[in-house]
């Protein structure tokens, strides 16, 4: 009856895991975590279970993905309960896919936990909902990760005035970002924020807009860019307003 | 210090609420509620909770916007903790820039806490991740939603054979749905599935392509429909399997 469970640890905030996800952690034998799931977050594994962070950063070897499936595998075969945990949510942006295609392929059981993802975390700190009847009625979740060699993102037709966006892994490169989405459609002016380390204590918020990225300071990660009319509406003080220096 | 908390209530199993909205629904004064919250989780309320369904249905008249904003601020004026909670995540799809408009102009205190969004409930479910760097790197989230006397809604552009897209309050029209999404762009070809009652017992999930949804049956809200090469992509059984039709 063993079986790998792919789990979204949300944002960092243990208290933002979904239910079933917080019962899982306590209840694991192995868990394999990204490197960008939070210390608090890992706190709630059992003191005997084996905790293996597989993170990977861009161009490094030190875990590969296919040791990221053997590893499943692996401890799945010994009859223990794996818990794959992913950031955020474990569809979006997670490689799921790919581990999915590995474990059917081995012909282990394994189930989804979702969770809650970065760009509805940040937008519930910020107060700015993503959605508005009045102003914009589609949301899109892109990345803005590229590996070396790879070319800037396309992102021509996808971004329009009515749609708010959601950069995912924007990079360091604010600047490179901003032209991007310029050149597929949004207007130089269109508002911008950039949010790191969403609902931690290092929380740090950023609004400005595409035409004065340049001057943000460079967050850390996990970070995550949100542009357009929405976040012009924002009405709420900044929950972190002591981090919040408001540009543009 | 009275506040309103603006919830989400997840895809509708009480598991996937996550810890803080769970232990906000238990400590309720008053909940304020969707008309597709589920009974499971409404059932967390306390007893003596004061608890109102306030859902709105296109064109009715019943409960409006206005008497939402005006419930909200009459009870946290009496000094009680309000819980305004939406189906999914508030910040998608759930008018919570209007209340939040509101709350700010009646100088009301709040706080959103996020919660897991159909979209991603249905990728865990189904067992399909919505990005996938082989092939998909964008996801949309919009809305057939279109009440009386609205046009069909424009998704040119927006809507790329590298995109899943998710399609919230898809109404009953898949015909129309599927003609929307190939005039902007997408294959009629392209994989498409329409899932029901989200993890409920009573989940429904029938798998179709664009030009062939006019096969599949009507299924009753809260649904969702996905588009994309994502979804030929999917690898595991259906965990409703006996639910499945699977089309083309």
């Amino acid at each position: 009856m063993s079986k790998v469970f792919l789990v979204g640890a949300g944002p960092g905030d243990p208290e933002l895991l979904t239910v079933k996800a917080y019962r899982l952690l306590q209840q694991a034998d192995v868990i394999l975590h990204d490197g960008l799931v939070s210390p608090e977050v890992l706190e709630l594994a059992p003191k005997d279970a084996v905790v293996i962070n597989v993170g990977k950063r861009c161009g490094s070897r030190r875990v590969t993905q296919e040791d990221i499936h053997a590893l499943m595998v692996a401890f799945v075969s010994s009859g223990q309960t794996i818990v794959r945990l992913k950031g955020g949510d474990p569809m979006l942006f997670g490689r799921a896919a790919e581990e999915i295609d590995a474990l059917a392929e081995a012909h282990v059981d394994y189930e989804v936990v979702p969770g809650v993802t970065a760009a509805l975390a940040a937008a519930a700190q910020v107060g700015i909902s993503l959605t508005d009847r009045r102003s914009c009625s589609h949301v899109v979740f892109t990345t803005g990760h590229q590996c070396a060699g790879k070319e800037r993102p396309d992102w021509g037709g996808i971004v329009r005035p009515d749609t708010t966006v959601a950069i995912y892994m924007p990079g360091s490169d604010y600047q490179a970002l901003a032209c991007s989405l310029t050149l597929a459609g949004l207007a130089a002016e269109t508002p911008c924020l950039l949010i790191s380390q969403i609902g931690s204590p290092g929380q740090r918020v950023h609004l400005s807009t595409l035409n004065r990225v340049a001057e943000l300071p460079r967050l850390s990660a996990p970070a995550l860019f949100l542009a357009g009319s929405a976040v012009g509406r924002r009405r709420s003080g900044l929950n972190h307003a002591e981090t919040a220096a408001c540009l543009g």
